[in-house]
């Protein structure tokens, strides 16, 4: 094996073009391999094998920078960096992040996660250079579906702005997670089936003279007049005006082609980009025919391709069912994602409704004005996304949705504990930025049932609503406490006495679990489920502080701006002699890792707050 | 006066060429002495009244739709609606809003004010009336600077996916709120120059046979092709790339060139970019000599075209002076805005330190991204902005300054009440969706001499951190209060007894007049400012709690996420025998208006606070 041998970049140096080929090959084995134990991001990365290998051969790195854009195909980076070996235990608890992350290697120069942030992030690390007058190359790498978020676009309008060299790679393999939308798209597609730089030959004569210059309508006129010079145009003009330097495209798995490009990029004295082809899943069958499948996978079987375990039903697979049923009888209902069809679980919808449904690119922001508008105009629109990246829209929530107290309805998944993606993708915000906001509602279900209903409430509610619910298997517990949603009313599942449990949404069958652990012990704890985050059932708080001693209240958010201080605030305002006891998530960022080992360690599991009731004198469980 | 007769579009389609000239030109006139009476957005209106007149020449409203991006300049469009008697009372309180309403008229199918939301905001409302099978016209005014966001690009990515007419307006006047910047701006340069549609005249063959395709490198050989060949390109042909129709330039000043281009544009069956040359301030010389200074103005005298009050140093001018000083002696403080050098206070740094100043346009994702890149690589970055349009960034301090404990340092104008530009530009939210953020640590100021020392604390600290003050003239009382900065830590004003008033930034010189008024009355209050909104000063808590049976707090922020409920619930956990009293901001959006008097609406001037302290028997006042 070539690659036990490579522990750094300069081993990689003295490797001959069949040796090169041979190494990406078998780290191509290696991520297939290590993925299909641990899980994890396999068809992105399998992509970029050969383009990491070339970047790595031309640059000196870790002096040189690399930014990776979204950064779930940074394995090669990783292997190559030196950090094989950490390959097991990846995106486990305590293991090694499937991110960049400053934190575990001189390598990983900036942290990733969230899309379209490289082309920033690398000008901020140039500018910085150049300013302390140091002398390296920065180099981000995006993809063409990172592209479509705005947040890259502002990056490129002032990317043309350097006087320094900035490479911009532009990995394009023609899809985001999902398939890619919109106009960069087909601007992308011209410029791949344009002839590459190197290959520059210009039939001008025989295209030009065929623009037709005489009659019919002068708008006319012009679209032929365009539609023929289009084929002449030199790709990346459209870069070449704003300033920036176009070399491509490229093929992304040649690697000695690679290499020789980002060395002549490196002679450039401003920003410059380099169009780089790749195929996503590249060398596993399976991924390259369903990339979009292979994007993040669980523990699968090499050979088969298939996922090793089957577990239960999934909120995603219970919202996708109920989003096509409410649909059938309201028209007015679409459906919007940002480039995540497949993990929200509208691909049904957008096969069932191809014309209410909207795949708007990585584009949260645009996603959630263009809903405004769309509720403006009498529509129901139905915004499905994950919780950490609707933390990208949330002034437009602010500014076009909620201000204008306008029916758009978000159904919030990946809320709370997401697990092995770790710090960037962990939903643990949404409470604290969504219920400061006026006008808006916050719902979560304790169970899958409530989340149909909670659904069908919102869909005839006529302010902003937001459902949260978690990743993975859906809670199916207590379903027999199914009574009508009515807004801003908790449900009571158990009336006990002297201490109440007020628990929200995934933290409801936390709070069944220890209210049965204390049953054992003879105490008769009453339950209370939530429903409504915003606003809080202050009746319910008055009745439980009619008669109960202590309420603890449990969430899967941090404290501040989150439900339990809310309950905490009335509850000193208007009954200060009733104890309140907040489980919350602490005031940091949570690593990635198996979501009951999470809870664990953050204290927010069945054991841990019984502990705590037990330190704190309130429940003596021991 | 024409003018007086036109209360709706019906009775502009009877004008003549002459007579619609003449209307423009009173308009202009009207403007003019209303915002020089009421203070108001004054150059981008007066750039905007003959594409007004034209587009609602064109249009059939209120039936077709016009969506005004960032909203400042639909003064024509209220004037043309029926609305110009509204204009006494110009951004008063309970007066006319500055910026389109859904609430004030049917004219203004969709509410705006922060920039670059009205390609996504018409695109949805297009979708709206496809899906509903109906049939008008749906335009969106877009100006150049607004064209710098990510918003408007991720809304033209969509827009290219459009099967029917929509409508895109870029109103071009080569600014955004000052200069502009980046590629994009570069772009329209280009286009700016180029000889318009109903002038298509290319010169085909002189230009080609330039091209030199031999000899030299080959990159080299094609960054000379590429140049040769721009001048042959056809304007708009990124934006016909993106399958976009583009039409343009043409005169924005030329009524029947407008009118008669949007009839064109409204046959196209996709989405059509209509570009249109404007100028900012046109028709008042003071404005077209500096649009810059004349976009938002204070009441001024038309004659002079000077402000008519001079008020005190503004808490933005004590800021500028600040960093100029600080980063005199600190080589690593760069300066960063987004498109609004003049109003955050960063113009004189820009002139100082040219090399360490940025301006990326209307790009807060961008700023703050880039911001964090600096920060990883060395240098100690400070953004200037807006408290509302931080809002934009929320993500980016999230994913890429906190997460990564970056030490960026967010000085944060217009937070609090910010009068008669009303409720999209309040910044009552920052509190919340900052201090919610792990690692970020928020200082309020009570005065201007305590915001120096803040910037002073800040650009020592290694973490990320942010400065809030107000709009307008900076309070310079208690100036004798000047401890020095400790992190986390309040600062005792007055020990008094029984009773204290915990106030946060702006609301000191509110509890000190409350004090004042108390000690008349025979009450000795205690009052601290908080400076540190996160972390709170829990050690001061305590010390309160000591010896204190009521703790006022006061803040200028809604109250979940806020201040006082941070304080409220560790007293409820600590000291419940002590009794809390919050003075926050409703949970609503605020209106336009005199600060004095959105402040005593909303109960926190202290006129209002005695009055509560009274109701609540907690001082007698009366």
């Amino acid at each position: 094996m070539l690659l036990d041998d490579i522990h750094g970049p300069h081993d990689l140096k003295r490797l001959n073009d069949r040796q090169l080929d041979q190494l990406a090959s078998e780290i191509r084995q290696f991520i297939i391999e290590k993925t299909s134990e641990y899980g994890g991001h396999l068809a992105s990365n399998l992509g970029v094998v050969d383009l990491t290998i070339g970047l790595y051969r031309a640059l000196d790195l870790p002096n040189d920078k690399i930014v990776w854009d979204v950064g779930h195909q940074a394995y090669t980076h990783k292997i190559l960096s030196g950090r094989k070996d950490n390959f097991d235990g990846l995106r486990q608890y305590h293991g090694m992040s499937g991110f960049p992350k400053r934190s575990e290697s001189p390598y990983d120069c900036f942290g990733t996660g969230h899309s379209s942030t490289s082309i920033s992030a690398g000008l901020g690390i140039a500018a910085a250079r150049d300013i302390k007058g140091e002398n390296y190359t920065v180099v981000s790498v995006i993809g063409d579906g990172a592209l479509t978020g705005g947040l890259a676009y502002e990056g490129l309008n002032n990317a043309s702005r350097m006087h320094k060299n900035f490479i911009i790679v532009l990995n394009d393999n023609n899809m985001s997670i999902s398939q890619n939308v919109g106009g960069i798209s087909k601007y992308l597609n011209g410029l791949r089936s344009a002839k590459g730089y190197n290959r520059l030959k210009v039939d001008v004569g025989g295209v030009l003279l065929k623009v037709p210059f005489v009659g019919e309508t002068v708008v006319r006129q012009i679209q032929q007049a365009k539609k023929s010079l289009k084929q002449l145009v030199i790709p990346g003009m459209f870069f070449e005006d704003m300033g920036i330097t176009y070399l491509g495209p490229i093929d992304g798995h040649n690697i000695k082609e690679v290499e020789r490009t980002i060395n002549e990029a490196k002679q450039i004295d401003h920003a410059v980009i380099v169009h780089v082809l790749t195929q996503k899943g590249k060398g596993y069958k399976p991924a390259e025919k369903y990339p979009s499948r292979y994007h993040g996978v669980s523990p699968f079987d090499v050979h088969s391709g298939k996922p090793l375990s089957h577990k239960g039903k999934t909120y995603t697979e219970f919202f996708s069912d109920k989003i096509c049923e409410l649909a059938k009888s309201n028209k007015k209902i679409v459906g919007i994602t940002a480039a995540m069809p497949d993990g929200t679980g509208l691909t049904k919808f957008s096969h069932e409704f191809p014309n209410r449904f909207f795949d708007v690119g990585i584009a949260e922001q645009h996603a959630v004005t263009c809903a405004a508008g769309m509720a403006s105009n009498g529509l129901k629109p139905v915004i499905a996304v994950y919780s950490s990246f609707l933390q990208r829209a949330y002034d437009q929530i602010v500014h076009d949705v909620c201000l204008q107290k306008l029916p758009v309805v978000f159904c919030i998944d990946r809320a709370g504990l997401v697990g092995s993606d770790g710090e960037t993708h962990q939903g643990i915000f949404d409470y604290s930025f969504l219920t400061s906001i006026p006008h808006m509602s916050v719902m979560a279900p304790k169970n899958a049932i409530e989340l149909g209903m909670m659904m069908e409430f919102a869909m005839n509610y006529n302010l902003p609503i937001s459902i949260r619910y978690p990743r993975g298997v859906a809670y199916q517990g207590l379903s027999e406490y199914a009574a009508p949603i009515e807004y801003g009313r908790s449900e009571m599942i158990h009336k006990g006495e002297k201490i109440a449990l007020l628990a929200a949404g995934s933290m409801v069958s936390t709070a069944l679990h220890i209210r049965e652990k204390a049953l054992n012990k003879g105490f008769d704890l009453t339950l209370v489920n939530a429903r409504f985050i915003k606003p809080v059932d202050t009746s319910m708080l008055d009745l439980l502080a009619s008669d109960h001693e202590v309420i603890v209240t449990l969430e899967e958010n941090v404290k501040q701006g989150g439900f339990g201080i809310q309950v905490e605030a009335y509850i000193h305002e208007n009954h200060p002699e009733v104890k309140i006891v907040t489980v919350t998530l602490p005031d940091n960022y949570v690593e990635h890792g198996d979501v009951t080992k999470l809870r664990e360690g953050l204290g927010i599991d069945s054991e841990s707050i019984m502990r705590l009731l037990s330190e704190k004198g309130i429940i003596d469980f021991d």
